[in-house]
């Protein structure tokens, strides 16, 4: 466990924390990482404890070292990290607008929603070639024929794209096709095909799970980053709750928490969360102020038509007038999108 | 179930969606409820079928009405509600900032933070004079003395005071010594003290219960309503998960979902959603930029002394500095601090 | 933190537990209360450690000390408590049927049930006079009439009868006509009306909350004891989780773990818990092998009419079959109905 | 959605029913299946409606026929389903004991468990070659050297074996060498590993997801079923919440719920639920008085060295011990272990 000092301190505020820890028979080292002072504790504190400690004058953060998730963590790179695809750097001060379908339906489908998103601040394109489905009667996807309309977007618009990989026996092909390959929430805990990812090459998108908490969701990170992939890109998506007014219950507190735990950038799935269009403006909006580093959001030219997930697209043009209210909050905390 | 069509409507667009509402059997009615266009329907719709009908072109929302809560919805008054308290208006563009100690302690605690709140934006001092504790040996508030330091800091200050009601038996008392009656969320199905504080004549923050839904919630709401008292405000702060990261989950989406459903103002809680201080300017942010009408934050001058929660207290100065990024981002929506 | 050491143990089996607690810096003490062998730990271990521990040869159990509940704790008294009223005993070899209306309805309605249930092995009359319900235009309950009603029952019948308090003005006349009074799963973070019970007389069902932790749970049977009233009968009724197939999710782990915590008898309500009448035997079958100390059913003779709940009531003819398969699983683990 | 009726019904009570349909509505046919007299209705009825309906005299049961399960589906095969393993059956009046270390971790260590257990009335010798972890760095499992040893002990000592399959590309050398293959919770949703075993040949152990409903589940179910492979048994697990005394809330109420949806048999794995041992016999009991047609328990002969989940095991001699009250339990509902 780690206590991150301050800059600057007053040393009487130091004194106290020192004896404090010693009231609690907490051993201490003190020791210099880059330009950040801290505090190696052997023993894990008590909740009640931490939670004083975190509330001293001179203590900036406290970290567990503990926690069984190494290279994703703030303790090994306090700097946050950004990922380049392209021309666009993920975990930059540019918030990054993904969006697209829910499943790629035909090539008329994607390209016209391409074309229209192009002119919307959007960057990325989503859209499912490989679909998860509740049941096995419902449309799975059209696998590798949709990876190639989908390359056909991306030469076409100069979109970079990105679609979900569910078999570690596709992940080959995925990689191939795509500039970013997305772990869906299911799969959060797939550890072979986190491994499979993490030789893949390619920048990954992780989603939570719907019951994952936030370090089990670190620690699938991890899984990629030790198999050799260090591109990796946190999304909440929401998690399973008793409240059934939205479809999962959006955690933004865990997109707050996770980046005093994680260099990583995070983005945030409002879509799925909600399951319903009226809030993802709203969503959005808290998003971004909140330090979100990208949005993956479901737009279809005619949701009404959609082959899944129709209720919580948005028409493209709401897309494009949501972006324009966006980069006023962008701005406001000085970033833009 | 109500479905409230857009001002301007193309008629394909309604023709289409009365012939979904016909082959699904639904009967209908259209009427005119001041500038809105309603379309009433009898029978309530499949899950599935309500999400088709939201996303339709001509759909601008769908409501409920089978819902038991009359008078807090925006079926029975569509206009947002503002409550007027001195010189605020609770549910206007300005958004409300509240902040104080957990519990009273002292004159001195009181009167220090109430002076230092009072140069950062804050117009309504918060603090409990009767405090809901987990165990019977904790500290359990000051009770009428602490109402009058409470009612002091008001009159030296000029600040709004709010403080919590427990017990029927407290209802007279409180509601003569402060501005705004407060129920706990332990309380928000504490059926009894609802219908007192629904005589009492005082604006009434009501919070929602840790496993309440926004529907049972809005209920409590309109006990408290159909006993005469239509000064409601509603206060999010956080549900329980499995997620422990954080003390509760806050629920932003509960927020913009029932903004959809009542006039009534929203506010939001952070600091007893997080139990932790780091994390607060975060959601607080989220909060102001997804439409909430106010903030309700813990703020402690000496947070490593606090009686209860000073874990998760802000220092006076660092909410000063937190109010000043929110006026930022309440600007770039249109409202102000 | 208490280990609780086995009446028979191998030398070298605590010679490995004490190396264990060393290894990691654990300081403790041996002490002997009552026939059982204490090792007391200065220090909280981590929950790896704790399960660790816990699955050492020479370890009966482990129970945390540092735990705010005392008089409920099995540290504090280790052997069961018994509560005796009138002719029966709850927490002792026989398990306890508590059965009736959800509420007092009638006269006509509480004596015709009354005398079908005195044949079908129930010894307490549940019926409530007062009526949480969610919306303020529900039937809120007969009160004080049906208070009298009940009482009746009881004389006629000599049946023991159970009915919720829900507002501190209340308890004195509820505890005056009734021989246990309950609290609702609302209202057992109501903590003035813990105490008020606390000061009442009668014995107390406590039904745990439906976001409570069993840790909470056992507080607020704290705070009764810790007012006077040692005679608390603890009631799980359903816990709020995303599973929507049930009202609530019957929690009978936690059953099984908070008789480990206390001394207290425990029963099960799965009435409440399901929300439907189809898997109540079910339920009832599980809750007997597992140790509870009895049940609590909601019966109506004409569930069509009930004025609430009705979907979830048995008929007296169903719950005296039930009663006798409930007997054979009884004997089967050496207790009786 | 079908309403199943009692055998012997009053035709009063039948008009009542058929009267309460058409106030509400509702369209409905009467039909026989077998001998069963089925209810058909067109629209799905509210939840209330719902209610009042199962509430009836004359219903002895009511099924959704809108769910998208259907091989599952009791509507679709009224009659339990059997599955024959060598000379077990699962699903028939023997209540199936499996039982196993977490992970196989050498020859000598599952051999001498298999000895113990082959004493214990156990059928099922458990063990994992492959494990799900969540740590990248904690222990994998012994991979195909794992499976070979699994096979030894089935040979030495006449056991059923089953084991987990995690990856596609392992499902034909995991069948090859085992009597049952098992989906573990992680992977409930991994539907291209579902529709691989469900083209496997071996019967399919199912585990609930740990945030998944019971419709999700039976949905899966179906994904193997619709593959090729009826021999599905499903296996209750535990599922998230907010209760933190136990690793997961067992949810004996969706067996019960499960069971009146399906004609597949539903085992009960205490152990995974609780991650704590002391709770184990108590759950275990509850699932036989339940109904569990079988149950899934950790056995370690040395639980402390044990290379995962440790904590959670029992003894063999504990196992047997429990063994000989869960078949007293057995009896009593008409059963055997």
């Amino acid at each position: 466990m780690l206590i991150k000092l301050k800059q600057q301190i007053r040393s009487d505020a130091l004194a106290l924390l020192v004896q404090k820890l010693s009231q609690h028979g907490m051993h201490h080292c003190i020791s210099q990482a880059g330009d950040a002072t801290i505090l190696g504790l052997e023993q894990k504190p008590t909740a009640d404890l931490l939670g004083e400690i975190q509330a001293m004058e001179c203590v900036e953060t406290v970290m567990p070292i503990a926690t069984p998730f190494k290279m994703a963590s703030k303790a090994f790179k306090p700097t946050r990290s950004t990922i380049k695809i392209k021309d666009i750097e993920i975990g930059g001060d540019q918030i990054i607008m993904m969006a697209g379908p829910c499943a790629i339906e035909s090539e008329e489908q994607l390209l016209t929603i391409a074309r229209q998103l192009k002119n919307a601040n959007v960057s990325v394109l989503r859209g499912s070639a490989f679909k998860p489905r509740t049941s096995p009667y419902s449309f799975q996807g059209m696998g590798i024929e949709g990876l190639k309309i989908h390359k056909r977007a991306q030469l076409e618009h100069g979109l970079v794209i990105e679609t979900e990989v569910m078999d570690v026996r596709d992940v080959g092909v995925v990689a191939e096709h795509v500039d970013i390959v997305r772990i869906g929430a299911r799969n959060m805990q797939n550890f072979n095909l986190l491994k499979e990812v993490g030789q893949c090459g390619k920048p990954v998108i992780l989603k939570r799970g719907m019951s994952a908490t936030v370090e089990e969701w670190l620690m699938s990170a991890e899984y990629i980053m030790a198999h050799g992939n260090e591109q990796v890109i946190l999304c909440e998506r929401g998690i399973r709750t008793f409240e059934n007014s939205t479809r999962s219950t959006l955690d933004l507190s865990s997109v707050a928490v996770a980046k005093g735990m994680t260099h990583l950038p995070i983005i945030v799935d409002p879509s799925h969360a909600a399951g319903r269009k009226d809030i993802i403006p709203a969503l959005s909006k808290a998003s971004v102020a909140l330090g979100a580093d990208g949005l993956l959001i479901e737009v279809h030219h005619l949701p009404a038509e959609a082959k899944c997930d129709g209720k919580q697209a948005l028409l493209p043009h709401e897309l494009s007038q949501l972006s324009t209210e966006l980069n006023t909050i962008a701005q406001a905390i000085g970033r833009r999108l």
